[in-house]
């Protein structure tokens, strides 16, 4: 058959993306590294992240050893096997990422001295290595087990490896960050003095680090599983709904895969447009990265109707027109989370203006600004849930989240550019580069923010519609002898599902708090140690002794860790919970609930946070007052607040709901009929 | 039948009721009203209440003579007429509830002269006044209209009235209280410099009107509507899940009249036990209030088994379970909110604590709190759904809500004396009252506090539970032959009710950022109008020219009714919309995304700012520093932050989610059984 090849295009695609990762990789890694001192600082952040690495393996080891186990116990071999590797690719992904990104800090500082062209450059393309880096693992990891096990019920347990490791890189990554940032602050600038990212501080380290872990790998690992999930769930989706056994490489099931290929296709080649003239302006800088994606998505539309005739899929034009809708989607959303966060538009501007009334406007505004910028991404996913079904049924909803991440090469590396520019800026005031050369960081860092703000955006989108999708997926999973989606039931008005849908919904608001709280508790003990090392290594505030980096890194992320052993022990085992005590249906229920609110919440908080930011950013720029203005105060409180909401709860929703909905679909074929509570009450 | 006896009980019940807060009101209004200053400062707050009431009248008037001809046109005459009584009704319950409210005022501060019980007895009293006025007002039309129509279907317009009425009164006269607080202190305060509450301040009678409009006004409104949805709605599941149609009084249809008789019969009884010594403590005032719920609920658990005895009610232990399981949902909603809001727990102290590291983390671990608030609510609410789903059905649920609010009496009266206690606070402090006169009231004062947070959370519990109920009797009403509950069926998975799922859990967050900018909107007027006054009106500031109260009341009137054009239609138009364009099924998944975002959102927002609130008298009792520190100065903030969080979006909400169903349920005969979008897209 001639679709089998599609699975070894997939293949061969992420080959290549993963070479072009290396030869980027490369590149980067000669880029030159600038000053001694720069070199110092690039070599502390490099070894703070290595011990963030090693503590997080070590708790990763365990967690993921044990689910191993259960999976091989309960389930089977083969699905824990898919399990490791999903976990292991995943890992590897971040890893490989966040290494060249706390490479390429340096040297985007040193190209910077070149011109702006020069760093942008460097920073896109070590960005760029994480974006080929997750696509090429994903579609690889998925295809060979695919290709192996011929089942997609047990390739599913990749997408559950992946959601593990995203669950420590990204909640544990968002603690994390936002900890070392608050506790280097409270020691470092409020009790001994010094000024911010100043060498002496033992946690400004873990505060560089913390950039890279929450946005770089935190970032990478959160949209690998929705990458590899969305494939999965959309393969899953197509065998069940196929009338009679389908072949593992029948059409319908090779095309995500085959979609995937083509959109790193389209992404490599998106990325070579991806530059600008020697001093371009900010528009300009944000055009060159623009420019780049909407290739990337122009070529992808054309690329999938290509690959919808070379696999002559049945009813190919609706599913083609399903991809589009999801791909579309993925830019509106994009698009809206520009408008609610940067300071180019009113909402933001508006932010600033109520700061001259002082903290609580600030915070009211910024807080209401969240909620509404809520309304476009969710008409966006409802309108590609509208046209997609309409297209293609469920297995159109599944596909369209495929299309929303098919560019997410190109997608993914302008997020993780942001943070390497913001931490290049970073590097080049605490190396007092020349103030040319620091207007140029500063652009790109200005950019930074605007695309990782876009990023978040694109991130939740896509959370929410594969999230959505596994939804479908598990149903199908719950009944195996349904073949036609409109008959798969799960009854709003079952009390017992009512139920399941009300905790759902409850989950996030509970999840968001812990991780809020999480940060607090992370910070606490960062001060300590901050305080310790202050008290303990002598010459430390005369920049004689120098100050134990990595063991500041290594307890706080114990800290991180440990704080969130319990919301995240809550992702996973709440569904298993609900689906043994309230049955299958009810944790249906508590699916939809829980994204239905996380995705509201996720959104709201993500923008009420980045427009914070940028408002402050309005001020800073000279407007209402300026810097050091009473009203920039009140802006920078409410950037403070917006911290946790962007960077560390509202990212990690993402997490809570995909992960709960793959591990329904794993566990599926465990459950009882009927749950224990729901036998025993009856209805 | 001698169930028929049961309608005249619940009729008679009213009576009694209403004669009970005849008297009542009678006693109160003989009180002594204190000083010439404490008169002064009445007449001109009764001024005020009535510019408003007046403005909000002739608003309601062009709404509800709309809505009435709209509901002749294209449902029915009848339906037309209980739309009209029912507005009429609750319109009615607030305006004497109010008009008494705003007259104890300066009774309960002048009975303070002469001790504590007194004050406590005259601010009770006029509580209480409120609560018997919506219970016996409630039962009484809802039993008339159904012995004169002896259809459901048509005594459910009644709900839809009183609903419009709520959303006024809840959510206008929340954006009013809150607008004239803020517009109030930012010329008083800031530009002019003269103190709160200073009867030199134009808009500072608006902020005294703000506080009856909204705490006893918008509260009694929106608990007069949970109490007759809770009734209407079981009655409409009784009757549609007769096998054969019932006789209009058959026992499952007069037994919720006859619980919520029984329950007035208990509240009236509990009142008497309202009292305390004359010098007695803060834990014995909380008691002396508590003691009159405890008494009501015991004696109508007692009452109610006599009630089901009496109607010989099929499967009546079990139901009598249900109504139980309402009755301790709604206590322990109450207490939980008493445990997150009150500075006697670890929650708002922690608050407090966060406060002496800046604004930052008060609101951070503020809105954490809230947000783990959560927790108890859901949790109480799902378990008196499985309750009373095993003992009795769709119908149990019902039941339950209407045995939530059976003391309804006695428990609103503890709400609405809050801002009674409030008020005479204020009147003792700018008629400047001897010391051991402010201390009593002051005590009442921070009763009113705990009892207004917890009134809040009963508030929100039951709008979540009556809900529900509405959404069960929708169900029924638009499956006509459908008598079994297990036979409903609002599949999630259909994908037009998942989207209108998404589209409901959308509208509490865009409501709450509407009404918080509302409130932004509207102190902006009476800013500009306070500014005028002191412009244009001669002596003024002096003290000898008198400010134009009733003229800055009805500007604030005028902007918080504009303000709530927006987010009132759309809670309207909403359900109709989607009902037509996608159909009655996505409308029921509409339904219950909002109620599940509302309720959770609802209690986030209520708590945080109740904890805030608490939080800063916390402090100002002398910890952390006391008052001026800065870390008050940090709690302020929040408190600020919080006012519309509690006073406004939290509280709209109820309104919100309750008349999006009743709206659904009046509307449900007229819906086509397929959309329009829906049959165009197909499934």
């Amino acid at each position: 058959m001639l679709s089998i090849f599609g699975l070894y295009i997939a293949m061969g695609a992420g080959v290549i993306s993963l070479l072009f990762a290396v030869g980027l990789a490369k590149r980067v890694l000669r880029e030159d590294q600038g000053t001694d001192t720069m070199r110092d600082i690039g070599q502390a952040i490099q070894e703070g992240a290595m011990a963030f690495l090693g503590r997080e393996y070590r708790t990763l080891a365990v967690f993921v050893l044990l689910a191993t186990v259960i999976l091989a116990v309960f389930i089977g071999i083969n699905t824990a096997i898919s399990y490791i590797v999903g976990a292991m690719c995943s890992a590897a992904a971040g890893f490989i990422g966040m290494n060249i990104a706390i490479r390429a800090n340096t040297r985007t500082a040193a190209a910077c001295m070149v011109g702006l062209n020069e760093g942008l450059r460097v920073a896109f393309s070590s960005g760029a290595v994480m974006g080929t880096t997750v696509v090429g693992i994903g579609i690889l990891g998925i295809s060979l087990l695919y290709l192996i096990f011929q089942d997609i019920t047990v390739v599913a347990s990749f997408g559950f490896g992946a959601s593990s490791i995203a669950l420590f890189a990204r909640v544990g990554g968002g603690i994390f960050t936002k900890a070392a940032d608050v506790g280097s602050d409270i020691v470092g600038k409020v009790e001994v003095g010094i000024p911010e990212d100043d060498p002496r501080n033992p946690a400004t380290i873990a505060d560089n680090v913390g950039d890279n872990v929450g946005d770089v790998a935190g970032m990478g690992s959160d949209l690998f599983e929705s990458y590899s999930s969305s494939i999965i769930a959309t393969i899953a989706i197509a065998t069940a709904a196929a009338t009679t056994a389908p072949a593992f490489d029948a059409p319908m099931l090779v095309l995500p895969l085959l979609i995937a290929a083509v959109g790193i296709a389209c992404s490599l080649i998106g990325t070579f447009f991806v530059q600008t003239g020697s001093e371009a302006s900010m528009s300009k800088l944000l055009w060159a990265l623009r420019r780049g994606i909407y290739i990337s998505s122009a070529l992808v539309i054309v690329g999938s109707y290509g690959a919808i005739q070379l696999l002559d899929v049945a009813n190919g034009n609706r599913i083609f027109l399903a991809i589009i809708s999801g791909l579309v989607a993925g830019n509106v959303i994009g698009f809206a989370t520009e408008y609610y966060t940067s300071y180019e538009y009113s909402p933001t501007k508006r932010i600033a203006e109520a700061a001259q009334t002082g903290v609580g406007t600030t915070i009211i505004v910024g807080i209401a600004t969240g909620m509404l910028s809520t309304l476009i991404p969710v008409v966006a996913v409802v309108a590609a849930i509208l046209i997609s079904v309409w297209a293609a049924g469920l297995y159109g909803v599944a596909i369209s989240a495929v299309g929303m991440l098919s560019t997410l090469g190109i997608t993914l590396a302008t997020d993780a550019y942001g943070p390497v520019a913001d931490n290049a800026g970073g590097i080049a005031e605490q190396a007092h580069l020349d103030p040319e050369v620091r207007e140029r960081t500063d652009a790109l860092d200005s950019l930074g923010n605007t695309t990782a703000a876009t990023g978040k955006g694109f991130a939740i989108g896509s959370a929410a519609l594969t999230s959505l999708a596994l939804l479908a997926a598990y149903t199908f999973a719950i009944n195996p002898e349904v073949t036609q989606a409109a008959d798969l039931v799960i009854n709003i008005l079952d009390p017992f599902v009512l139920v399941g849908l009300l905790i759902g919904a409850l989950l996030p608001f509970l999840f968001s708090a812990m991780t809020m709280q999480a940060v607090g508790t992370a910070a606490y003990a960062i001060v300590n140690e901050v305080r310790r090392q202050f008290r303990e290594i002598p010459g430390i505030m005369e920049g004689t002794g120098r100050p134990d980096y990595a063991r500041c890194v290594d307890i706080s992320t114990q800290g991180s860790l440990r704080a969130m052993i319990l919301p995240g022990t809550m992702a996973v085992v709440a569904p298993i919970a609900i689906g043994f005590i309230l049955g299958p249906g009810p944790l249906g229920g508590m699916l939809i609930g829980s994204i239905a609110t996380g995705f509201l919440l996720a959104v709201t908080m993500a923008n009420s946070g980045g427009a914070w930011d940028n408002a402050k950013k309005y001020i800073e720029a000279g407007n209402f007052g300026g810097k050091g203005s009473e009203t920039h105060k009140a802006a920078v409180t409410g950037d403070t607040v917006g911290d946790p909401f962007k960077d560390t709860s509202g990212p990690a929703l993402n997490i809570l709901i995909k992960l709960m909905s793959i591990v329904a679909l794993v566990f599926a074929p465990t459950l009882p009929d009927v749950g224990l509570l729901t036998k025993l009450i009856g209805w």
